[in-house]
């Protein structure tokens, strides 16, 4: 194989020479970081042809490593059956995961293709918001009676190896009639227990436990809280009914933050990877960019009441943008620090009048230095002491406005339970704009007589 | 207890009191957020005294579940003796990470009052940047010679119980002559074996290892392709010397994107906390916007190079602010992408053609149906056609150039080892405003005649 090929280049060749074995050792031999690269570079039918090569197994591992968004396009290509095929093989919260990322038909063509057990589980975690436990939790855990010996669990443990060897456990659950949850067993325990002991004696009665409806936010206090590596999930009557794994809350919180940074530049929903379609990709910038162009027209429209005041003093037309784009600046900063803040639960969305304190003093200091600044250069550049009061005054004034806004902006968006991050920066710059317009060109016609 | 108190109140007066159990019994009684909500509410003098209320070990287990800004915050305003007593008890990473997050000289005051062992291994900690193994490992781990039995291990386990309490017992460690690390075993085939079976024959052998210097990139993509809760970490010679738990490295990233999220907004470093010192807070903030307004001034300066194209056709200025906004909304969207696809390692920092390509066409799209609305608004609103077309093109063209650049710049600093997140920004929009009032202003100039 030539080595002045790609990574994928090469991959694609052993994928058309189709021996599983060499493909497999040669994705074996990539990093993870390769791998998503070169997988992602082939094209649709060379994807496909990957999967197929594989075989369901290899191919759900392989799914399981890539972001939800990539593992998606993977998928989506496939026949149903195929599809199925590996969907299959995957732990049910992942299954329940790329399910709902697909449009509701795909879903249901693949579900409909899937083993009726496996299907039936995930159709089960479909009905769960994706940021409640019932979302987020496995269905493959070990649950033992409260009457069994540690024999009985052990004898138990050796016998099914094989089909635990996929599971974690950590822990097993111990459960009394109707499968309701009555003790947590940990793995040490059990090395460190007599064989006749019996199951009660050794496990921890009344364990924590959540239910399906625990949102991810209090799913995040507990593992902060507590060291486990997992919360057996209950239904309100107390039946055992899943697992949530740290690792999955940390997923679903990592997750969060990428929507946030990405939402801050109208890149909504799911991931945009170059690797999607030229439609997808512009038509969802496109829907953000078409507001804001709306948003700014209208900020910009108080510019043209102004046409008059402009045309005397031309030099405002050069401190226009300026004031748009550092009270932008100053007031993004806000948002950030007030998005962080809530995301911590160190400020409840209710809490205003703390946030417009803290942040009116940031305001007013800022706004001062910056309105000096450019202020100090207006003045010089004109030689004209008035064009700098009126061009430092409007910035210093107009920084205090967006520094307080910025920080509140968010809160308010929170208590009506929208995006802080995808909203916050078009609402902020659009008051902004109107404002620091406003305040440059009406100071500017008060003291019209100063500036010619 | 009045219930109209505020949490944080109920608690600063149960730290008055002075009785320990009752503030520990407060403070477990509340959520985790609203547990670093009221802590950070206290006044200084209150959070000293909360911590020293408390005592050493419960202090340790409070701050651990803060946020590294918000337990540095707090363990500076103790004496030095009674920080030491508190970062003893901590995890040898988390000492590591929040005496590096310290300045220089409080970190040394603090550990020259530690437990000598526990200073060695901090100092020995810190030598290593936070970003690769070294420097995210723990040093508690059990590890046990090659010649052992698996009763050795168990009486060991059993004996020193107390101890381990606090470790991770998922895997121990199995080691030669000069601690070389030889096998790993799990706890789960200890239950699984004979009593007088050689750990020798249950261990894995060979287990897979990085070293102190593997990157956090790395680790990262170990922990994706293997399901282990941590991997054990060795010198260059082969010998164990600590453990990466799988939790670390997710803490890293998410750390990592959440800096990524801030610094787009100029705030670099540390987290910024609204109970942090208005000078730091503003200070901070403010050293960014500084560079950000010579940005602008130095585009603006092409709005008065025009400064007569501009008195003769005062509309323009209306639309200055638009393209500038516009421009930098379109590529700072390019900026996302291209961030998120290299934290993902969907790209790599030297494929420019790749970006260029995959951007050019999203920017032409966009660009074209960017340019007709504004410039359709512009010759609807002056009834003139050529004011529409100036507007319309300059815009359409500056979108193309701003959603390639923004593509690129995030590469060329990644390639330059910079942080594309906190420079992408400013750098994106000065050269776009520069490009786009050019554009306009050079467009009207060519076609005066028209539009007045």
């Amino acid at each position: 194989m030539s080595a002045s090929l790609e990574t994928w280049e090469q991959l694609a060749q052993l994928i058309a020479g189709g021996d599983p074995g060499r493909v497999e050792a040669f994705l074996d031999g990539l990093s993870g970081e390769e791998r998503a690269r070169a997988v992602s570079r082939l094209d649709e039918p060379s994807q496909s042809a990957l999967l197929k090569v594989l075989g369901p197994a290899a191919s759900a591992e392989l799914v399981a490593q890539f972001s939800d968004a990539q593992a998606v396009e993977l998928l989506e290509d496939l026949a149903p059956p195929d599809a199925a095929a590996i969907v299959d093989e995957l732990p049910s919260n992942e299954q329940a995961d790329l399910l709902s990322a697909m449009t509701r038909d795909e879903a249901a063509s693949i579900l409909a293709q899937m083993s009726p057990d496996e299907a039936k589980d995930a159709r089960h975690l479909l009905k769960f918001d994706a940021d409640v436990a019932g979302g987020l939790m496995i269905t493959e855990f070990l649950a033992f009676p409260v009457s069994a010996t540690v024999e009985d669990v052990l004898r138990d443990l050796r016998e099914n190896a094989a089909e635990y060897s996929d599971y974690e456990i950590q822990y097993a659950y111990i459960t009394a009639e109707r499968g309701r949850l009555v003790g947590v067993l940990r793995l040490r325990d059990l090395v460190l227990a007599q064989a006749a002991s019996s199951i009660e004696s050794i496990m921890i009665a009344r364990p924590l436990h959540l239910t399906t409806q625990t949102p991810l936010i209090e799913l995040k206090a507990f593992f902060a809280e507590h060291a486990y590596f997992g919360v057996p999930i209950t239904t309100d009557e107390g039946a055992l009914v899943g697992v949530v794994r740290r690792v999955a809350v940390e997923e679903a919180i990592g997750q969060r933050e990428t929507e946030a940074f990405l939402s801050v530049s109208g890149l909504s929903g799911e991931d945009e990877l170059r690797t999607m379609p030229l439609r997808l990709r512009a038509g969802r910038r496109l829907s953000w960019l078409s507001i804001n162009i709306l948003l700014n027209l209208l900020s910009a429209s108080v510019i043209a009441v102004y046409q008059d005041t402009l045309s005397a003093v031309i030099a405002l037309a050069v401190f226009l943008p300026i004031i748009s784009d550092m009270s932008g600046c100053s007031g993004n900063q806000a948002v950030a620090v007030s998005i962080r803040e809530l995301s911590l639960g160190l400020v409840r969305p209710g809490e205003f009048l703390r946030v417009v304190w803290k942040e009116s003093a940031v305001g007013l200091l800022n706004g001062l230095v910056l309105g000096l600044l450019l202020g100090g250069a207006a003045a010089l550049w004109k030689q004209n002491l008035f064009l700098g009061l009126v061009v430092g005054s409007a910035l210093a004034l107009n920084t205090l406005l967006a520094v307080v806004l910025g920080g509140v902006i968010p809160l308010m968006l929170k208590g009506l339970k929208q995006d802080p991050a995808l909203a916050s920066g078009p609402l902020l710059t659009t008051v902004t704009d109107m404002v620091g317009f406003l305040l440059v060109l009406s100071l500017a016609s008060a003291t019209l007589s100063r500036l010619v």
